[in-house]
């Protein structure tokens, strides 16, 4: 809990809802009836909402990308470390919005949502989403707050693709493309810890072929496995060594079969895969995990990313950091030369960090300061 | 299935028992009373018993490493890149000798055997064993094999830590040790995989706290989820790259909730996990990830890898492959290293393969010739 809310903190915020009531034909061809989004916004839109940013979130996020709820709240919104006044998503220039993805579980219409034809949650009737569905709902949602046109569309990991796909398929509603830790589609190994997860998942007794809301149950065994093997794609092996080493909590082994708690990396991953289950619903977890794996802008051209960006009109900054093994800054530089081939405006930053994929969500000085540049150039370009 | 045993196959081979009715203490304390061990060989032991060479299986691995044990066998024994005729592991030179390990599940008394105790299957029950254990059980082999000191003990991965081991133990029981692609300890991340591969077992209701045999159950779905996931971490990303890519199995997405198999790297991942239910102990498998994560031979030595080393007698090859990320290059150079500060012979050769872990079972030319040419040092050495 902040006893006094730092200066730098977007401070006390409260979440929206937009409810869309246009019908919206999905990806995978099937009709969503209408839908609601809930969102945050940080700071003012100008008078020519012409500094509006949209923040897009990663697996696991939510619209409470920065500030408190309330003054008792343990923690902030989870890019804290980069939204703000005088930071680099400085609120005191820029209107900052984020919602939680559609097929979220936190406000957004999803699988735990009611389903209107039914009465019943959706569940696993869920439309599965894409990352160009997520792209597409968020449009409606800068028509709602009267943004034509943002000044930069950013996002880290799963919310990095989000971005790049909003430079593919809106090319003159967006001003600047911020791709950080991102890739431009998932590799087999990527794919792979995903189907594991999915399995745990759906493996589970209590998972009752995604109907486990009516039956009062909830995955809570497979949720908790998904996790913990999430948070060890999210680490470094050298941050891990650095959070945990092998240090033994009782300080020597107990050699039994109860397979208690021994090594504080296993204290650390349990303690994650609990805390998840209480936070996350298992088909969001199943839908997310899809819609990451089905993001591949380039299929469509043959598997020519560079002819996927051929059309863009954003300006890019793509970032990473040299210890993501998830994806790697290789990942990013696909996304850069396939930009260069096209004659696009591009800045990257390969940013020294050992904390691994999480870095992108870490208040790392030089990822700060990278950031804080590019979007101070944009600033400036909007008088703001 | 082969239709006429290659010329280079030791052939047809024959498991055999050795009991042990000596009771046997274990590092963890506890006393086994008397215990067997499943075992196979290869080739002729000559008449001053000097060419006897060790084999240590890894983790899934088995007493059967070479040959066929019928025409109908659908693939040889793990190693037979290795062991065979003229191969690396010459058994027209070497009386080659590889045993289950003690808590396996594939003929050597572990957690499936009857404890005589109680007339009931050992279960959770049977006490935890060690590298350090194994390295003892294999000594008494030795002695029943009339075999005073090994030519050399050799291993990959887990068997690489039992090589090591054994010029820790008994340095005057090993001529030379062969540690491939091995770890002198796991680091956070490997005990953090481990730890997700237990909590899927030991979680899954079928495990019913380890005595699933006495009930009649087995805990597949958790086994199934260690095994897809352990099989990540055995190939390299470019490795699972090069063997799936991408590639969708009806050659595009069905955006459905019902998961089925889509990408080709799940149903691999699927078919390896499914597999391993008919051929793994839940109980086995559990105690040998936790017999890795307690390795750590330079923790009885403040840390100092060195200093355990002080002592080994033997000659060592190390070595490691550059794709392995669970037990990469970087690794095994600690090993040299600590051999080098004491002044200790040692061979270090780092192999370009693609492969990645998995690159120790494989018929890879360059590692075929290091190890062979090593030996065969060996085998002029005693004359065979």
């Amino acid at each position: 809990m902040p006893k006094t809310i730092p200066p730098d903190s977007v401070g006390l915020v409260a979440p929206r809802h937009a409810r869309f009531e246009e019908p919206l034909t999905l990806e995978c061809g099937r009709e969503l009836p209408g839908f609601e989004l809930v969102y945050e916004t940080y700071g003012t839109l100008n008078a020519d909402a012409s500094n509006g940013v949209l923040v897009c979130h990663a697996l696991s996020g939510t619209h409470h990308a920065a500030g408190y709820h309330t003054l008792e709240d343990s923690k902030p919104g989870w890019w804290e470390a980069l939204i703000g006044p005088g930071k680099p998503l400085d609120t005191n220039r820029f209107f900052v919005v984020c919602s939680n993805n559609l097929g979220g579980c936190h406000g957004s219409t999803g699988p735990s949502s009611v389903n209107p034809a039914t009465g019943e949650p959706w569940g696993p009737d869920f439309p599965m989403v894409t990352v160009h569905d997520w792209v597409v709902s968020q449009a409606r949602l800068a028509d709602h707050l009267g943004i034509q046109r943002w000044a930069a569309v950013v996002g880290g990991s799963l919310g990095g693709m989000q971005a790049l796909q909003w430079a593919i398929d809106f090319p003159d509603r967006l001003a600047h493309s911020v791709v950080i830790a991102a890739a431009p589609r998932l590799s087999a190994q990527n794919i792979g810890f995903n189907e594991v997860a999915r399995q745990a998942i759906r493996s589970d007794p209590d998972y009752h072929e995604g109907r486990y809301q009516a039956r009062g149950a909830v995955p809570r065994r497979g949720l908790m496995l998904a996790r913990m093997l999430g948070h060890i794609t999210y680490l470094s092996d050298e941050a891990m060594h650095e959070k945990f080493g092998r240090d033994l909590r009782e300080g020597k082994p107990d050699y039994d079969f109860h397979y208690g708690v021994e090594f504080e990396v296993e204290s650390y991953l349990r303690y994650q895969g609990r805390s998840f289950i209480n936070r996350f619903d298992a088909n969001t977890y199943l839908l997310m995990t899809k819609a990451l794996d089905y993001f591949d802008p380039a299929a469509a051209h043959g598997g020519n990313l560079s002819r996927a960006l051929a059309h863009v009109r954003a300006g890019f900054l793509v970032a990473a950091f040299t210890s993501d093994w998830r994806f790697p800054p290789a990942r990013s530089r696909e996304i850069v030369r396939a930009l260069l081939d096209e004659d696009k405006d591009v800045s990257y930053a390969e940013i020294e960090a050992d904390h691994g994929h999480d870095a992108f969500l870490m208040p790392i000085e030089q990822y700060r300061a990278v950031v804080g540049a590019y979007m101070d150039r944009i600033a400036r370009g909007i008088g703001a």
